[in-house]
């Protein structure tokens, strides 16, 4: 009895020296640069470390016939400070997750279902596609302009992977032609002409 | 024509200047803190990045019925320097990955098929177990003891990404009865008794 | 005297240019995932930077024989954000620092007095175990099982030094058998007999 | 003359003990993820740690209207390991510096001379445009999309720094237009029209 | 119509799942080891990313006819977190910014006007000295002792940047001779005379 | 058997996935920004990881009546890549470390024996300094200027640690008095006046 309560006590002042190993975040509080305070580890659950979001397929009943279902720290608050979030691409035939970039992560992607044909462009502007099968596994080094495309005729899916709690998203026809960018802007430094600019702009709710 | 020869002339200044986004590893080379030397960018294909080792479940015909497959590094050279890995977990009905950790990532978890109860114990002592259903995502703080147990009657599978190219894994069982580590120091350092130390060294392969 | 305020202008401008080179813990406040938030500036003073908590050994009449004095960010603020943390480690004759990893550190150890025999296990689970004199100093690579125990008949110490101002702290046998982690997962995932774990599980304090 | 001894001896000792602060790039060997291998400190010279490719405007006589100069680690060896690189942009009368980002650094952008209208598009898709005067300063976040313009009727210049020694430079136009990526995975991937990426990449020399 | 329905929804639905590639400080709330808090992204404004306090030279009446203006994270808050930061030097003629270290950041320099003398010592002891021209660009590596001197015989001026939103300035004299350091502590750690040491700290306001 | 021959093969696979978690330098190959490349696993032995170069005291019959006694990356070759280096300070009675930076690191000092005075100066130019006793440790934060005086009557000693395998060291009077940096660019940086330098250049065996 006396030895456990010596083990119980050298117990007690070593979990004390060790603060945390994780830092589930509190989204309530203001972010730092190396994300967000953690909420206390006595209120902390294993369920906090457990995010179900990429279970059910997203919804592709739209334009690009695709969706992409994020689990991201915001989404996956025990993520914080470790590093690491997740998402979930879908693309119904046809699909196709345009031309986008993540600033501050790389990703790796592993293919759950269908057919999807994948590539992106360094910066020396090689481009490297490939068409990948279930159970194949594609890395995107980070900040690279990249695609992926339902290279099938049934439905696919995949998982995706990034070594960044808050990876970023910049869909380029998003940063081009669905935000209020001047059309002048848009055309002086891409060298699309104004009709083009003009359409793409009705068509994703750009303004200017 | 003059114009794409200014233009050219421009992208060659350009490609020349940003040397290159990623770093395919040399194995044969010598390892470095940072990952391996880079092979040339000229001899870079898009199959480097792609890896499909883990498309088919592993063999589980073994004693803990279940099987790792890694994608670190060694099996995916295109990895090095993007400071991201993977692995595939097969776990057939009994199956368990058992007790482990990496010494160098955390690890997100996705239930590709079947039911896995997964825990990890924290520097605190507490411990976190969750039993996950495919499309669920759980994470593992770097460098915590962690396990995988297939909580159902049939196959379970799962794909883990690291945030390291080269994650290291260190299987509990394997570092105390699975090489030459001395009896009396397991004994001393675990409070097993020798019994018990010395029937699992034999089951292991161990000596000393 | 022009000269000197006109310096002395200089100086305020230039100091008020850089913040701070420190970030004493403000130990009240939410942790973040690089630390806690700092207290002002204008409150540190020169004893923030000193512990004096591993001048006196630590208390070794226990089932360990041994004692661990931490002075990570939590008993030694100042180290906040400084990437580095201490303790002492006491081995009375027979004593021993049970198998344990730093999730977050590498670790330097000096050996004060006495002799210690100290060994960690790799992830291509080589053993590398080493007895130690008074001023010899051995390193143990991050998140790696790792022990010390006494190997001579008097009292022996240490100091250790991490990469890191909270490491963590996992000792095994408090991982396996002082904490609610159910038996029978603690079996299915170390290969342990019931016996031995329920046996454990008394010793330590653990329950289920 | 026995103390300069002494203290000669020390200072051998010393310098012995820190190998080098910097690691100037030996760019004919193999690159490594933290960049090249470095020659040998006997060999280095201060002019390793001065450039002078930034003196002189670039050539503005293309279809840009513009030039980028680059001091990257290919350029300016010296800064290998430092976690620094810079460029100079020449600005002619209506030039423009095309949509761009740079994969793996932020940038500071300070006016020489001229007007620049310059941009950003975030992840969040906000624009966040400027237009700058004469040692005004402006910011761009890693990875993001953005560009600069010469917003007078003279010549403008800037100078930029990099927190990467090689930053990399992706050009939309030239990712998009510029290389094999085939035509239909342009259309696919960004909803432009086949015939105006097929004139585009007529201009830029893109194939496929 | 219900195109652009379906696809604003999914761009909401991934702005959320990005939170921001940017971190404005908030600098009324307690920093961190990794800066500043964030102000949150709906208050941000193109303007937080542009300084406009290098445009103009510093004021050179001073002792050391020259003057450093600071671009630190407390003076443009939109650097926060990004890692970088910057600075004007104005050197009259024979101004001197003397001798001083960056403890926290590598820099380059940019000639704007004039000549300008720099150098730096390495842990090795080896000295790096060169005489610069206008838009010649100088790397100094991070924590060592270096300097600037006009070289010419009119107004010199450089822009610098930093690989640290916070690089921190530690000018040797002004920590010799002008605080509160005790004179015994100066002569002894420095090997100057206590005459000399008591005239600079008379010189630059230090007591002790 | 059969178990234990699918358990070993289980394991190849396993310790073939992860590479290595140390990087022993081979200090015969060029250095990189992040250490010397590896050693091959294979030939790692257990002393690798062992340093004894700081058991005995160094000779402190000098001019500072003090000695350094190195435990870096070049000394201790175990430590490349992990982040850690050590040194042993001896001080005789009257002995002192003079001022000086670690570029690269942070430093914890453990006391073994006697009384020491140390102290730091910060860029906002605060002066911390405390004596210490056996045991006691003190914290001093990256690149700052520093000092250890020997405040007792008797040997004192110490063993401080950085969290850098390679962390420099630039001691301030050998970095002005001890090379060939110009007399003139001495006085023209520090203020100190041309007797002093020349006097100072005399003793420490500096030129120019």
């Amino acid at each position: 009895m006396l030895r456990i309560i010596f083990l119980l006590s050298l117990l007690f002042a070593l979990s004390n020296a060790s603060v945390q190993d994780f830092c589930v975040a509190n989204l309530k509080k203001a972010e730092t640069p190396a994300g967000y305070p953690c909420i206390r580890p006595i209120h902390v659950k294993a369920k906090d470390f457990v995010f179900s979001g990429l279970g059910t397929p997203g919804n592709t009943t739209n334009i690009i016939n695709a969706a992409v279902t994020a689990g991201f720290v915001a989404q996956f608050p025990g993520l914080n400070g470790l590093g690491l979030s997740t998402a979930r691409l879908d693309l119904a035939p046809k699909g196709v997750i345009p031309m986008h970039t993540h600033p501050a992560a790389s990703e790796v992607l592993f293919v759950l279902e269908g057919s999807i044909t994948a590539g992106f462009v360094s910066s020396a502007n090689s481009v490297y596609v490939q068409t990948l099968k279930p159970g194949q596994v594609m890395v995107f080094p980070q900040g690279l302009l990249h695609f992926q495309i339902n290279a099938g005729k049934s439905a696919a899916a995949a998982v995706v992977t990034f070594n960044s709690a808050n990876p970023g998203l910049q869909i380029l026809d998003f940063a081009l032609f669905a935000n209020n960018l001047p059309t002048d802007l848009v055309v002086g430094t891409t060298f699309l002409d104004p009709a083009t600019v003009k359409k793409l702009k009705g068509v994703l709710g750009g303004t200017g």
